[in-house]
This record gives structure tokens, sequence and C-alpha cells, in this order.
């Protein structure tokens, strides 16, 4: 490596991004990259984690088409707004021009209503709660970064229909426990912000967005959205109540991406390399046999006995025989972010263990052979619950509490102060600390003092940060 | 189900997809469907027989961007005229023209191998064997049907460079072995075609097709393409060997798509609906509780301790508790294939029992509560292979001799018959007998006769039948 993450986190990740074989972004269209094999591994591990919270809370999978036509498209005045210079047109197919044209789906609402209104009927038919995972197309004009911001996205979406604003509220808070266990199980703690209302999503009464720190940058890692009626009325959503009335559905969606593998990346990373939460790391254990010459065939036998052991228990285990000196392999599996390494020699035949050394701490320790899986797993769920600590508490230590904007000013991470709630001060907070308000933190509690704008008397608390 | 599979198959299976809940058609874009949850599971879990296969042998998966830029595109002279009249072009991004226009893929050979040159160097770099599971789009003009010919289509592509025709070939076979094991593991026999050399994939020296039987239709469900050196010198794609000679791969494909799913549809359904194969059912066993009014409580409690023992013994089976007559319960189940029914009421909590009832043969029976597990599998494991057998079969017995063109006449299923082999004996039968040649049977030997067009002695025996 380079780059060193505390001196520059933006290059430093794209060295970690290139050298672990994530991603290739020399694909011949800018902001499209391809997902390498270990790389889709990663990602594919959190998508599994995805689909285990929202099948255990009812969702079903669906896939709806990529294209969506012009006239759905431009239903819901605000979201157009939005997305309008955002989107891919497909106007041709063969030689011949199409007579609507079709917007490369840059999310999902304008492609789901229009059914939803053919679906939903009745209250029998709700709550309706639908997700897929598929790719969403973003015309991004800045700076792209492999999975933070791309142009092709790998994206997670929900979407919801409920009875009454009561219903599609309970699912804001059964979508904030989500975010929650999602965060446990990538190791990835945050902070839930209520965004501004000039920084909510496009056709939403309200958002709400989970941010984490990279390096002293923020990064959005989850949206969820309340939009109660505005875009059942776009769409005509309606369900005929228990007294036979009409009425509208509410509507709520949560939205995941890639970016989630762009954080794993930048919250754990080091100098050497990615570290992994056990959780999504395509291998968890790699075993490296450490043979004197002579000794070459025992050596490997007893990694094989040891990589069989492991892999019968269900530990994601990698046995690297390759023809390289062990120095090299210990070099690569860092780079790669290994949780575990085990190292095998004559030593650990005859005492009958291996050597494990942890990727996060690099500490070394010795495991009997004798209860090996159960002892990995434990080791496992030790790394994966210190990760999230150690995070946790490198996010709590680069929260700064600032009285004045003359604090703010040689301050990094996330900027804490009271606000008026006015847009003008927080647009003013943005243009003097060069930040972006990130909004309102919904787990800290209010405290009385004065806007360090405009000095009015106010109990909000709103954080703020610079954008990786 | 208003539909005979025997009367009109095409109608049946339009309607079993409809009312067995696996996709949607009303989306507003013609031919591009909706993957309701039920069609996507059985989709997820045939990608995952897939995934399961291509990893067993050496390949890695990965994702590559869904544009590919026209002057990629256009590199391959075939490949290009087998495809422009095709693809959809993307043209615009918000309001501005693109400099370079973009193909949505319909099929990724010329977004990969520009990037194979660059990650070709040596002979130690082959063989290289990717795949990815995405979507490709293509502009069809034939009418659509759900899962068989739609204009955006769930595809498996694998893609593999090697160092010469021999390691070419040798891939080819173990592609052939691969599909294999998959038409066993989705219970659909078929037989493998060398296509005749004009209907060959755009850009392939020679195509392999899998090709079975909906009702008296044949259906391509896999496909395998040796390339040899035809795209390596257009994408420039070489190695340097061990004597320091710079030369070019040579490649190999292997296609398989959402026609799988319209496949186990259309071979096993039946009368009543789908009847799935329990590999790739969502639900391989769903409980009906088939209380008397007084003992819904202990009925449902049985049903509940069935659910639980199959649970957790690995078997995907559903608990029915909607508030409905059991024969309505059936109704739906038998539409949606669950392989096997449970039912429980008094007579079995007493007896300590259950009773079943296969999908497949409609047969009833009963199994003792005591090693319910190990019997279910067991029976599943039979329903697999009779499926496969019953199949089997009838591709068997829908396989026609045919001596002369008159013979072929009155005929459906598949017609063989001895061929010369010239493309324009080939096209005369197309044109006289209404069908499409499938090729030369791969697994079928050789057999002495004359051409039934031009007389000609020959010993090549080939296939024809009309599409689905």
């Amino acid at each position: 490596m380079e780059h060193k993450k505390e001196e520059d986190v933006s290059e430093w990740y794209n060295e970690v991004v290139e050298t672990a074989g994530l991603s290739d972004k020399r694909y011949p269209v800018k902001g499209m990259n391809i997902w390498l094999p270990y790389g889709w591994k990663i990602m594919q591990l959190i998508d599994r984690k995805i689909r285990e919270e929202f099948d255990a809370t009812g969702h079903s999978e669906v896939c709806f088409p990529l294209l969506i036509p012009e006239t759905e498209f431009q239903k819901e005045a605000e979201h157009i707004k939005g997305f309008s210079s955002q989107v891919f047109w497909v106007t041709h197919a063969g030689d011949n021009p199409l007579d609507i044209k079709l917007v490369l789906r840059p999310t999902s609402e304008t492609a789901m209503y229009s059914m939803f209104s053919i679906w939903i009927r009745s209250h029998a038919d709700l709550p309706l709660k639908i997700y897929q995972i598929v790719n969403v197309f973003r015309y991004e004009t800045k700076q792209t970064r492999a999975f933070i911001r791309v142009r092709e996205i790998h994206f997670f979406e929900a979407h919801t229909c409920h009875t009454d604003a009561e219903d599609a509220e309970r699912q804001i808070r059964e979508d904030i426990r989500i975010m929650e266990n999602l965060g446990k199980a990538l190791a990835l703690p945050y902070i839930l912000h209520r965004r501004p209302d000039w920084d909510k999503f496009a056709g939403a009464v309200y958002s709400l967005g989970a941010d984490l720190l990279v390096g002293e940058k923020a990064l959005q890692i989850g949206t969820i959205h309340q939009y109660h009626e505005n875009f059942a009325k776009a769409y005509n959503i309606r369900y005929e109540d228990r007294e036979g009335n009409h009425r509208y559905v509410h509507q709520t969606t949560f939205g995941l991406s890639e970016r989630l593998v762009g954080a794993v990346v930048g919250v754990h990373g080091d100098n050497s390399g990615l570290v992994l939460p056990p959780a999504v790391a395509p291998y968890q254990v790699v075993i490296v046999p450490v043979p004197k010459k002579e000794k070459k065939e025992a050596v490997e036998a007893y990694a094989k006995e040891i990589w069989k052991l492991l892999m019968e228990a269900g530990i994601r285990v990698h046995l690297d025989l390759r023809d390289l000196r062990p120095g090299n392999k210990y070099y690569d599996w860092e780079l790669k972010g290994v949780p575990v390494r085990i190292e095998v020699g004559e030593r650990e035949i005859l005492e009958n263990t291996v050597t494990v050394v942890r990727r996060d701490t690099k500490e070394k320790g010795t495991i009997g052979k004798v209860n090996l899986a159960e002892e990995m797993r434990t080791l496992l769920t030790k790394i994966q619950e210190a990760l999230y600590e150690k995070a946790r508490r490198e996010l709590e230590a680069q929260t700064h509490w600032i009285g004045t904007i003359e604090e703010g000013k040689n301050k990094k991470g996330v900027l804490r102060f009271n606000w008026c709630g006015e847009e003008s001060c927080g647009l003013e907070i943005e243009r003097l600390l060069d930040v972006s308000m990130l909004g309102i933190p919904v787990n800290v509690p209010a405290k009385k003092g004065k806007c360090i704008i405009c000095g009015k008397e106010t109990e909000i608390v709103a954080d703020a940060g610079r954008s990786l």
C-alpha cells in the first residue's frame, strides 16, 4: 500500500479497492465498473444478510423491469424534478426510434406504482411489502468513486403500502430496527439523521439517512422515506376499506446499495489493506502451510486436515497451496482482509495445534486442534464484535460539539451543534463550514442552546459533515 | 384451469404462468414482465444450482456493466450482424446527447473481451473461466411469451479463455457435463444438438443447443459455443506462451436463461397447474390442517410440530393457516405445484402419523411421525427422479424417425431423419415440414441411409421440430 489512510483517505480508498481486487474501473464507460470475483462475493454476502432481514419481516422479493416509459416516469412532479437530469434515455431499438422513450430506472417508484394501482383492491391486500435487488442508473456529474459514487449502482429497494399514516409510521419504525440489525451484521455503526427538508428524497414527506464516517468524511449508507399519500395520489393507488370507502394508501421505501461495500472497505480497512468483518468475508479463515522443505508433504496433509475440519463446520475457509513463500501469502491475505490466518508447520503438527493471527489486531495465538471449529467460531464472533466496537468508538470520538461557527472551522468528522431549524441558517452553516447538513440525529436527545447562526433559542441538535 | 395442456399447450402455458403467480405481463412495456415472488423464488433456486455447478468447476462469478459503447460493440463483424437489429440504444443522459451511443447488452462478449485483452498477459493467466448472472435485452419482434421469449431476459453466461484449441475443446466437454448435471437437477431431460451452420451463434465456430419438448413444441434451454480465435482476433486477446511467443486465446461460452423456468413449467405442469421438481420448489412440502371445529387448536398445534420438525431438517416447508376451507387450500397448492401436501387431522394425531399426497401422481399415503424428516427426504428424492424419468420417456416417445418427408407431415414432437448435411436440403426440410432444424443430435449414433430430400447416401442423423 502506497497511501496511508490517515494522510489521504480518498487515495488510500482507491488503492485498497484496486489492489484487493474488488472492482476494475478500466471499463470503457465512466463510472461503470466491473465487479471482480472477490468484491462481488462480499456484495453477495451483504445481499444475503439484507434478504434475511427483509424476509423475516414479511417482505417478498420481486423483480421489476429495468425500463420505465416516459409517460409513467413523469407522473409525480417532485420526483421527476429530482431525477430528470440524471436519467439515461433509451430512444431506439435496432434502427427504429421508439414511440415512447424509455428511462433506465434511477429508482423504481415510477416502475412499480402503476402496477400497485392494479394489484391493490381492498384493505385485505394491505400492507403490501416488497423488495428487489437490482441495478439502477444515475448520470452522476460529480467525480465517481468505486461503490460510493457510480453510474450503475447495485441497489436494494423495499416498497410498502399501508392503510393509513399510522401503519406507515409503524413501518418506518420496523425499518429503523432492520437498519440497526444490518449495522450490527456488517459491523457498521452509524448515526441516523432526519434529513433537512431541502435534502429529502424527491417526492418524500420526510427522509431518514444512516450516516457513518470513512476517515473524517461522511458517507450515507441507507435511507428510509415516508411518502404518505404523495405517490398514491399521482399513481391512483387506492383501496376499499371495511366501510366501502375508497382511500389512498400510505407508502414508504427503504434504500440500500453497494455503498455498504464501500463502507466496509473504508471504515475497517487499514494501511495493510482490507479488514473484513467475518460476517461478510468471502474467506473467514485462510490456512498457510509453513513447511521446511523435507516436511512439505506432512505439513500440507496436516493443513488439509485442518481445512476439512473447518469447512465441515460451515466456516468459509481457504487453503493456500500456491507455490509462493509464506511471507508473500501473508501479504496477499492481509491485503484481502481475511479475518483469521492459520499458520501450520512442524511445531503445530507435534503439538496438535494451529497458530492463528487476527487480521484486525495482528495478535498471534495458538488453538488446539481438539475443539478447533468451536473455538474458531468464538474467535470470529469476537472479531466481529471488536470491529463494531472499534468503529463505534471512532465515530463517537470524531463527533464534535461546536458552540460557534469559529469552533467548527478546525474540526473534522461529524460537527454537532444547536440549530434553529430554519433553512436559511442551515444553508449558511453549510457555506461557512464547507459541510453538508446531515440533519437531526434521531437518537440524540434535544438540548437547549442557541442556533450557531442566528442565536435564537432552540432545542434542536443537528449534525453536519463533509462527504466522501 | 380453463385450458387443457393436450389441447392447446400455448394457451395452457400462459394460463399456468398467470394463475400460479409466477409473472405479471401487464407491465406497460411489451415483453418486459414483472417477476412475482413465487416465480422469482423458483428462478433463484435454479440460479443456486447453476452457481453450484460453475463454482465447482473453477469458474469465478463477476458482474460487468450493462452498457456497451457502440465502438466496442462493433468490433466482431459476424456478431454485430447477428445482434444489431435487436439492440436497445441509449442515446441521451439527462437532456444531453451522449458522445458515444451505448447498447444495452444483448449478451456480453463485446463488453467483456476488451477487458480480457487487458487482464490476460501470459499463459499463467489461463484458463480464464468466469460467469455472470445478469439481465440482457433483445428487441424481439416475434410474439412474446413469459420466460421463453421476452425483451428483458434473466440470463446466465460463462466465458472462458484457453491457451489452445485442445483446451477449448476440453472446456466444451466440461460444459456438456455441467449441462447434464443441470438437466438432472431440474428434472429436464433434453437432446443436445450441434446446430446447423446457418443457425450457429453470431461469431461462433460451432454451437451446441440443448432442446426439450413442451407438449409437442421444441424449446432450447441451453447453448454452448466454441469461438476458437474469432473474438480473440477482433479484440486482440493474446498471451505470451512459455517460449515467449504471443498467441491468440481460444474462447468458449455457455448460455442459460429464465427459459429454464419456462421449461420446468411446460414440461412438468398438468391440467391442475404447476408440478415443481423438489429441487427448485420454493416450498417442497405444504401442511394443511384439517380440523373438526372443536379440535382446531389441537390439530393446529400438531401441524406446527410437524412444520418445525421438517423445517429443522432443512426441508422447505410451509404451514397454511389461512382461514379457508381445506379444499380451497388443496386447489391453491396444486396450482402452485408444491411436490408434497401433508394433511393432518384428528386421526393423524391419534395414530402419530401424517397423510401425504404427491402432487405429481396425486397418490395418497401415510408416514409415521417418527422418522418423518428422513422419509420425507426419501420421498422428495423419489419424486425428483420420477419427474425426470417421466419426462425422459415422453421425450423418447415423441421422437419420431421419418424415412420420407411424407411421413413427417403428420408427426409432431422431434422429427429424426437422415440428412446429407447440405444447407440447401436442410432449408428444404424446414420449408416442407414447417419446422426448424435442431441439428445433429450429439449422443445419437450415426446411421446409414438416404437424405430425405436429395436421396444422397449419408450417415448423418438430424432432428427438427416446431418451436414453442
